[in-house]
């Protein structure tokens, strides 16, 4: 049986972490704000913006909504985003994509200003988990992995880490987060040849394929950690990760659940990133 | 016996390619120019201009020399390379460092255009190697690995590369670069554990671990490519690469010698962006 790495247990502790800087940014006059900048009424940014919500109230955060109809025009979203960039009081931006298709969403991006993107969408963001700048911040998710390592006490220093999957948003900034932690870093995708043998060497595998049952147990053993990064409906209609759970976790010595892993820490991660944002600011 | 991978050879075929492109864009009006940005009389400094300007005179690209006295003020420097930057007949912009200890580099870094920054010093070059923008450029050496496998006909795809070293000059930019090539990448560094297993296990081994001997025979394999980043000066006053010539050659497949293989295309990589940044802008 295998550790299961609740993601619960990290946000819990990220909360009562986030608590306490809130309150002493508060005695500092600070008063830590995120914008929530939304686009229309999509149901996946309606539901994300409630949890969001929910959890910067639980540790006092402020939320300030921005929301703009489906329809609105590249101008007027743009002047909204230099808005919330200008805006001292406002210390991180939320803003949900994908955004409708009339909209230039790579030029949006391009004009948020790194040190309020929270979510990690912005170039500046990226390149700065790359450069190791400290300017911009990792995507949440990515992030979230990190933190549930961490809060587990699995050090990373020397340990051989495999990610699989190289997208923008997970697999290359984790893969840098790992190798900022003094990992020995491997990167699988779809092109790799006989993936197995090079997951199935690590210590630590993250599974960022976007696909139900990348891994199984061709691809472990014993005493590994697997962070499932994964988020897919099986033809059961039930949450399920990227790793095949029933026959992976006999196998390894510790998985994150889905649901109940890295998913239930995103959110926390935001707004961690929202307080640190404030205490820079 | 290994086969040697020259790198005269690699820029050779660069450069004919090159001169074949210079006389394409002059055909259409566009004059390729490099500015070349010094600030005193670094002897380093005078040696890698040298060879730079020979290397542009032989393909038609045209230098513009601005040289600064050692004890030039921040303004100063900032302001010429803001003249660079609005100069629309210079394509790209070389400027050497480390600078004088009173300037502030990172600053001049995050000035100078990444659209002309050709040796990829910029925070916005790095970052868009890592995002793949394509906006910026890699820093040379890093290409440079690059164009030495694409002109000897290796493969990437598919193929287990692992790199030695970590740095943001070439270890996590090369990663970057043999990732955007299919290869399935492993980052190696000071705090890895059992090193040679890691490396042994490759298919390519790049070596920029900034010592020499840092790879030995423990750490190479039958059938293995090894590129070899590391210029040293050994005991003797001989240049030295990071890996011991002497006892990996006879075990691999093909390896780079030093002197005569990286850095023998590094100056042809940055004339080739010069080139690149013409034709697009």
């Amino acid at each position: 049986m295998a550790t299961l790495l609740k993601g619960k247990d990290v946000a819990d502790a990220l909360t009562a972490k986030m608590t306490d800087d809130v309150t002493a940014l508060k005695a500092r006059g600070v008063n830590p704000t995120l914008a929530i900048l939304r686009v229309g009424e999509r149901g996946d940014d309606l539901s994300y913006e409630k949890g969001a919500m929910k959890r910067a109230e639980s540790v006092g955060v402020a939320v300030k909504n921005v929301v703009l109809p489906a329809d609105v025009d590249q101008a007027t979203l743009l002047s909204a985003v230099l808005d919330l960039n200008a805006d001292k009081s406002v210390h991180g931006v939320l803003m949900f994509s994908p955004l409708p298709k009339h909209l230039d969403e790579k030029a949006i991006r391009e004009v948020l200003a790194p040190e309020k993107d929270v979510d990690g969408i912005t170039p500046g963001s990226l390149g700065s988990v790359f450069t190791g700048s400290g300017k911009g911040f990792a995507p949440c998710t990515a992030q979230a992995c990190i933190e549930i390592l961490d809060h587990y006490g699995i050090d990373l220093t020397g340990k051989r880490a495999v990610v699989v999957g190289r997208s923008l948003v997970i697999g290359k900034p984790v893969a840098q987060l790992l190798l900022a932690k003094n990992a020995t870093v491997t990167t699988c995708h779809t092109r790799t040849v006989d993936m197995p043998s090079v997951t199935r060497g690590a210590e630590i595998i993250i599974v960022a394929a976007g696909k139900a049952g990348a891994v199984n147990a061709d691809y472990v053993s014993a005493g590994q950690t697997v962070i499932d990064v994964g988020i897919n409906v099986n033809e059961e209609g039930k949450l399920v990760g990227d790793a095949d759970f029933a026959s992976v976790e006999p196998i390894v010595d510790a998985i994150t659940p889905v649901p109940g892993g890295v998913g239930s820490v995103t959110t926390c991660v935001l707004i961690k990133h929202v307080v640190y944002a404030a205490a820079r600011a």
